[in-house]
């Protein structure tokens, strides 16, 4: 079985696509080989993560598609990995690679992959830098990861990112609205796409506003552009992410990201590992609990406390 | 404290709203005097929960009003929490309180909170069900949950609800992007608002289609109607929602959902207090470890198994 692994991670280095898919898919079913194939990758390239996020409808997948054209003319390869939540009934990205981005069919330079977590270990948060690791090891300059709305989840992917591009878009209820959602204060760079419709102007200087009341992160400032991504015109972006790029190579900012990374995905996993004990036990002695819970005769802290205590003293 | 906390208690089961208010501050803040709280809220009325989420631009603020106006003409009480996922930066509702729903000022029977989770144990996903355990006790016949966009936090927040309606408006990217954002799933009502808009009706047909692939929630099949929200038009909907809560109010499914909840919500709290065991490890003697993963010198599950095997051994 470890042969196979390491078969595909050799594969996965000359950049072949099946044996990259593969082992994303491992990724996503949570693989008992998912360790192995970890050690196996050690030692690959080092990619330019770039998360891209937004609410539907501003254009995540027209910028990610014009990115990829602006990269592929400097000769960078690109891979995308476009990260749907975890849907509860599905298990996942429901038609994610049969709609996205056709136009960039036929290029080995590519890689496109929509990716879900099946109920695996640790979710989204830690099996998108395991795919990182894949595309890195086969030798992608640049990895774009395209998350799909809001939330704590997206908070924790864009914590894996080297640059996260929140999308915002005129007359979707402008600033206003981002602010609700709370992505704002995510982003390195936040991009006004659609900028050739009218209220562009004024939505770029309410975002300006707001940013004011966010401030720097970790000595970046946040940088407002804008792009009309369905006429290919990223260069105010891509200029942005170069910017971002090389300040990240400066002091130790690079280093300290890379940590970050490490640790989000260290504590996704182990998070991952206690709440699937928790529910074993939750489904065990612990459910007349639950039911002392739901009737209002014992306080959720308590029994939270109590399941934690039983956890301390069974442990795995 | 423990008379404060009672004497709140006391004062919120009157309806007054600055106790109400104080109380689920309280529960933002993650205070000391929760447990205290929930023990003295034991023994509240039951409220119908009804979670309205989907993406920004449908029409969530209009259709919680709408159904407000609904409910207040029927009688009931009506309570609103609108969760705004929490925001590493400014620690939560950035603007909610001050732009919504200035219509329903004055009319002692409403009561509008935009609710933020300010690091607390256990997150929204914990908050929420305990500021529905405040209002329940306050008499809320009815509780409104507006939630902003999707994401996991979105379906664990739905777990709460005895209802969940996921709204969608014509020609936002149609089902597509309703799908790629996963919320269909956790819709027990899907409600296409904005009804008088062209392209209303092929997004009902897409979703209906889009829902033969879900099926059944323990035994719900979920629903697909229509609104207008901005001219008061949800009368499906607010048919609907009666229907839901008549078939809730058969057998078991009741029960079962209340115990759902509790499940969600000490489960959450567990978690919340993990993390934040593993977060204190993490940044202590673990450091070297998550360097050693950032180097890919130390495999991630390596590094999650050892941090787990370190906090079963010294537990709390």
């Amino acid at each position: 079985m470890t042969d196979t692994v390491t078969d595909l991670v050799e594969r996965a280095r000359t950049g072949e696509a099946r044996a990259i898919a593969r082992l994303i898919s491992m990724v996503e079913d949570g693989s008992p080989q998912l360790p192995d194939m970890l050690s196996a990758l050690h030692g690959g390239g080092t990619a330019y993560v770039v998360g891209i996020t937004g609410a539907p409808g501003v254009g995540k997948s027209t910028v990610t598609n014009a990115l990829i054209t602006a990269y592929r003319e400097r000769g960078d390869r690109v891979a995308v990995l476009a990260v749907d939540p975890s849907s509860p009934f599905t298990g996942g990205a429901l038609l994610g690679d049969r709609i996205r981005m056709q136009g960039q069919a036929g290029d080995s330079g590519v890689y496109i992959r929509s990716m879900a977590s099946r109920g695996q270990l640790g979710g989204l948060a830690a099996a998108t830098p395991q795919a990182v690791r894949v595309l890195e090891a086969a030798g992608f300059d640049v990895v774009l990861v395209e998350t799909v709305g809001v939330g704590q989840s997206e908070v924790d992917i864009a914590a894996t990112a080297d640059a996260t591009v929140v999308l915002l878009a005129p007359g979707m209820g402008d600033g206003i609205q981002a602010a609700k959602a709370g992505i704002l204060e995510i982003g390195d760079i936040l991009c006004v796409n659609k900028a050739d419709r009218d209220g562009a102007a004024s939505t770029v200087r309410e975002v300006r506003q707001m940013l004011q009341l966010g401030g720097n992160r970790d000595g970046w400032k946040p940088v407002v552009v804008t792009s009309v991504a369905a006429q290919d015109a990223v260069a105010d972006l891509l200029a942005t992410l170069d910017d971002r790029r090389a300040w990240l190579g400066e002091g130790d900012h690079l280093v300290r990201r890379r940590r970050q990374r490490a640790r989000g995905e260290v504590l996704a996993l182990a998070l991952g590992g206690l709440r699937g004990r928790l529910e074993e036990r939750l489904s065990g002695a612990h459910l007349t609990d639950i039911d002392a819970v739901a009737e209002g005769s014992l306080s959720p802290y308590e029994a939270a406390e109590r399941l934690i205590a039983e956890d301390d003293r069974m442990g795995s």
